[in-house]
């Protein structure tokens, strides 16, 4: 059993790939364009909305794939259901007026685990509307545009300073090197100094840590400051970027394709894959300067 | 500024350490104790309580140190203040019926910021109980036990198989292979053989997608199975695992401190940096059996 390769499982729809291609500039390594650029495959990230009769529950950030059984493992994880004989049906959504439906799962329960969910409708406290660290739902790409502003590009950094910033962390990765559990984020300036430090099981949090003692020192938005991040990047991680008015974030690792997504919309410059001296562009290249030849 | 260090900022309390010293049991590499005993760190996962108002507004999982800035960052992210004239204040709880209120944040809101949360509360699926993935505010370890009774040791495993999961899930990661972005999470018997195989941006996506791939083929509880994950475990990996009665999880990466503590109430195996043919064991290592000599 493949749970990824289980999206047409229902027969109604095909299954849908779990990466695309993107296009990419790469920097301080081989390529195979003469300009730098070449393709690169990025994971699929997408928001799967679970409705329960009808009503939505949760919004998932997710790879398309397995989604009947994503949605199924979450209910019994969120503790509404028990077992296979607690739902009725689980399936994509056909509705005519939701041409998403690729992206919504309708499921339908039984018997105990519908009075499971009744009492925790009741009760505001355990109703869901997130799982997804950071997204809660609400937030698409277009509600957020609605928050913030695509960011000018009032600054540069030379390949040379970006190509270190995971030097910079790491550097700085105190307890990493005790552990090999924590993620780590950081503000550079431009010119690689770094303002701001932070580490925790969870790379949104380190995130959050930096940005919020920006924040609480009153130096927001950081019009002058680069994210960088271990690991990898997802939507959320893009999205606390722009918020906080950050035009560019470098990660250690894979972007996935929504993060990709909301980098061209934000006006941020993604890097992906820093390390080894080199590094990947995935949107807004201009803001990086000095190429090596 | 680090906000790791920041702890301490409002002056009241001392910095506590973002990691811990944990017991475990090295099997198939060098170790210090003649029985292959040492002692390992692990990093801290606590539950950090961000009330509004005196009333709770998100449970976010965290390791502790610049508690404040993640509350202000989160709040940001949140959409909640934009700027540090909204925070009128921000600080660990002192109530004396908090005897932990060094998990607990109070933030009081300014001027535009209050209207904000106010029509949030008013809208019920704005209002958050969760920011980890999973943890959704209301499951701590004390209410997962009134949900879960420990396992069973009804099976067992021997090094050599346990030691071959992590390549067990690494031959069928075919996205990862193409974008390097994917996490990876694989049901295996007792003798090696995988049953499901998921991959997801989200660890816990991956999780949730073998698991409910089960649940929907009526095969819970995973008595007989276990739980191989790539990168790290958190709280939210063993809530799972335990939730569906799987007696073992491996993972390729290091276990937080909660993960450890939730495995070994619940009576699960906890393997990590399973890796270069050997492992660590964190908790209930009699599942492992034939260990190398």
């Amino acid at each position: 059993m493949t749970a990824n390769s289980s999206d047409g499982e229902d027969g109604r729809r095909p299954e849908r790939r779990p990466y695309v291609s993107v296009p990419v500039t790469v920097v301080g390594r081989a390529s195979r364009g003469a300009d730098g650029t070449t393709t690169d495959l990025a994971a699929v990230e997408e928001p799967l909305e679970v409705r329960l009769h009808g009503r939505p529950f949760a919004v998932i950030m997710r790879t398309p794939g397995g989604d009947r059984a994503l949605a199924a493992g979450f209910l019994l994880s969120e503790g509404v259901v028990r077992r296979a004989d607690d739902i009725g049906a689980v399936e994509h959504c056909r509705h005519p007026d939701r041409p998403d439906g690729h992206n919504v799962v309708d499921v339908y329960l039984l018997g105990e685990s519908r009075a499971v969910l009744d009492a925790m409708l009741a009760d505001r406290r355990k109703v869901l509307t997130n799982s997804s660290c950071g997204l809660c739902g609400r937030l698409t790409i277009d509600s957020l545009k609605s928050r913030a502003s695509p960011l000018p590009v009032a600054w540069t950094m030379t390949a040379e300073v970006a190509a270190r910033l995971p030097d910079g962390l790491r550097e700085r990765q105190r307890v990493f090197d005790g552990t090999g559990g924590l993620h780590a984020a950081g503000l550079f300036t431009p010119a690689g100094a770094c303002d701001a430090f932070a580490e925790d099981v969870g790379r949104h949090n380190a995130v959050d840590k930096v940005v919020g003692a920006m924040l609480l020192d009153d130096r927001l938005p950081l019009a002058g400051h680069a994210l960088a991040v271990s690991g990898r990047t997802s939507f959320e991680i893009l999205q606390k970027a722009w918020l906080a008015g950050i035009g560019l974030v470098c990660a250690v690792s894979a972007p996935s394709s929504l993060a990709i997504e909301l980098a061209a919309e934000a006006g941020i410059t993604l890097l992906g894959f820093a390390r080894d001296g080199g590094f990947n562009v995935y949107t807004h290249a201009r803001r990086i300067v000095e190429l090596p030849t």
